[in-house]
């Protein structure tokens, strides 16, 4: 069941879970190039499945906490990854046998690839949420109750620390006010886990999916077929607008990329607002798709995915909509991932994949979701 | 040369301590209680002199770090006064063998001996001020290379960090942005040093100095003399000022309470800048003492020191200046704590004693400082 991920493998997986990053996790070009320096210099890593990590296994998640803004221009070095697992390590006393990622995105599945090379560390085929989500603390194993802390956490400066905090909300607010100090762009290391936890609490198969999509994509451009059509396939998603990209606000806030996107055709406009991810697609003031639901981004011909730092005017896109993992829908999973908890009142929808979404005019018909709250 | 610090003796510790804390370091009385708790729960602390710590012991310095503002209204828990020194002791991996203070003052003298007791450590007749300053790194043992980090914190609610930073001014930065998130109000260890380490950068005899002038102002007033004078006779110092608050603007910002004084009276108006501790004394156009002298405010007529948080309209007070430990004029130290690193542009001064200062009428003749910069 284990594999090896090598070099060549990389750009599919970054650009893949790009895709599943919807608009963060990081720029897959970023994300690639630091997978690809840490398996040139340290050779492939074994993946292997959630199933073959052993019960008594010290499972921790590794991603890049902060704006992507900022890490486009300050890029981790090799040091920057592995410090916060071998000072988790320490702190723990123990040693670390797996290496898995938190979220699904360009960088934030690439990181756990550099991490584990450099470490010689098997890395798990899963991760903490089947998409990406702003908050550290916005993960499936927050709703089995394995606690963030200790997590450890490393800036390019070589400035480390170690947090024990009573849940996850104050791991994230004391990581968050760190991360921002130290630059807005930081390498964590936490939620250790055992093979058992991360059995129940992880979404499986994350990087062979990321695979699939980011060779789909490719694959559908050599052989001339779509390749938005090619992921939605992939994803059981719909593409429900299409467009040019006509404004974007940001801004780079407590730490976080926030802002919102106008996409507009010959008869509508799509409104898109996002925290580092899209969050909530909206259009002839309709909400058409709301997170934990994912909005994904792909540029018009090429299908390749489209980060929100990365949005441009005048951009030609395509907007999918894809049904997050199932667990995301709970009620108590909503609390700390939707539309409520970002601010904004809007009741929570859930896609259901059936809508008619966008007429052969170009009109929005219905909303790609059913109200669910 | 050991003693025991006993219960009694504490409102006398917190009082001179208060005196030294220049405004800063916490109210005496909330001090007091804090660590007349932990003495009647765990008897009294045993004293060493800075002579008496082995070569190879652990000495930490233990203190709240925040706006003392904050601090009134949101008392520390025993538990949360020993957290930081048990995690650091853990993430050292050796035991601590003595607590000393980080600086002296109302609450930061007294917090020690809280930790002492509850730890059964002695406690270092020393600190790393010889007065109070509102940032960690300010600290003598800085200027010998001494190393904040590892330096541990924890809040009330339980929340604990372990820092492990590239310099002291990066631990004060985190450890700074960390406690806002956590309510302005937290408890640190750190510095960890050795016998001979601390011996070479701690200011000898503060807790002796600060019984010292507490007892002295009680015994002044118990024999009708004049507390104000008894405390300028044993700091060295003169008094320079004397009249009524008229105004004071505070603010908690930053995790600081920053603000401005003004003392009025007859014939002149003295105004002080103050970030926690008293930083500039100014009148009529005129510096009259700064950073790193110190400069206190003292009741009229009862002689007890005046916290910057306790300042109100209306009180009546005197105000003395009197010589910082000596290394704090360095050019090195006048970097980390002269009036240039606060914001002011204003050359660093130097308390000399010897000054004229206040004129029979009231008038300010000159300067109570030579001017060094």
């Amino acid at each position: 069941m284990s594999w090896m991920l090598t070099a060549d493998a990389v750009p599919q997986l970054a650009r893949g879970a790009a895709v599943l990053g919807t608009g963060g996790g990081g720029d897959p070009y970023i994300g690639a190039l630091l997978a690809q320096q840490a398996l040139a210099a340290h050779g492939p890593v074994t993946v292997v499945a959630l199933d073959e990590v052993p019960d008594d296994g010290l499972v921790l998640t590794v991603a890049m906490m902060g704006a992507p803004t900022v890490m486009i221009e300050k890029l981790p070095s090799l040091d920057e990854v592995i410090a916060p697992v071998k000072a988790l390590g320490t702190y723990l006393g123990r040693p670390v046998t797996h290496v898995a990622c938190a979220e699904v995105g360009g960088v934030n599945s690439t990181i756990p690839v550099a991490a584990a090379a450099a470490l010689g560390l098997p890395l798990v085929d899963a991760d903490g949420m089947g998409r990406a989500f702003p908050e550290l603390q916005m993960v499936l194993p927050t709703l089995y109750g394995v606690t963030a802390s200790p997590l450890a956490f490393a800036d390019e400066k070589g400035n480390i620390g170690v947090l024990q905090t009573v849940d996850n909300n104050w791991t994230e607010r004391i990581a968050r006010v760190a991360c921002v100090e130290m630059g807005c762009s930081i390498m964590i290391a936490g939620f250790p886990m055992s093979g058992s936890q991360a059995r129940e609490a992880l979404v499986p198969g994350s990087l062979r999916h990321s695979l699939s999509i980011g060779a789909g994509i490719a694959d559908a451009r050599d052989t001339k077929s779509d390749p938005v059509s090619r992921t939605v396939d992939l994803l059981g998603g719909r593409e429900f607008f299409a467009g040019k990209v006509v404004d974007v606000e940001r801004g780079t806030t407590a730490g976080f990329a926030r802002g919102r996107a106008r996409i507009e055709n010959a008869l509508s406009t799509l409104t898109l607002s996002f925290q580092n991810e899209h969050l909530i697609a909206e259009a002839n003031g309709q909400v058409l798709v709301t997170t934990p639901d994912l909005i994904i981004v792909l540029d018009h011909d090429s299908g390749e995915p489209i980060t929100t730092e990365a949005l441009r005017y005048g951009q030609r896109v395509r907007v999918i909509a894809a049904p997050s993992d199932p667990r995301w829908h709970s009620a108590e999973a909503l609390a700390i991932v939707g539309p409520g908890y970002f601010g904004y009142d809007i009741p929570s929808h859930r896609f259901d994949g059936t809508a008619e979404i966008v007429a052969a005019d170009g009109s929005i018909q219905i909303c790609a979701a059913e109200v669910v709250a």
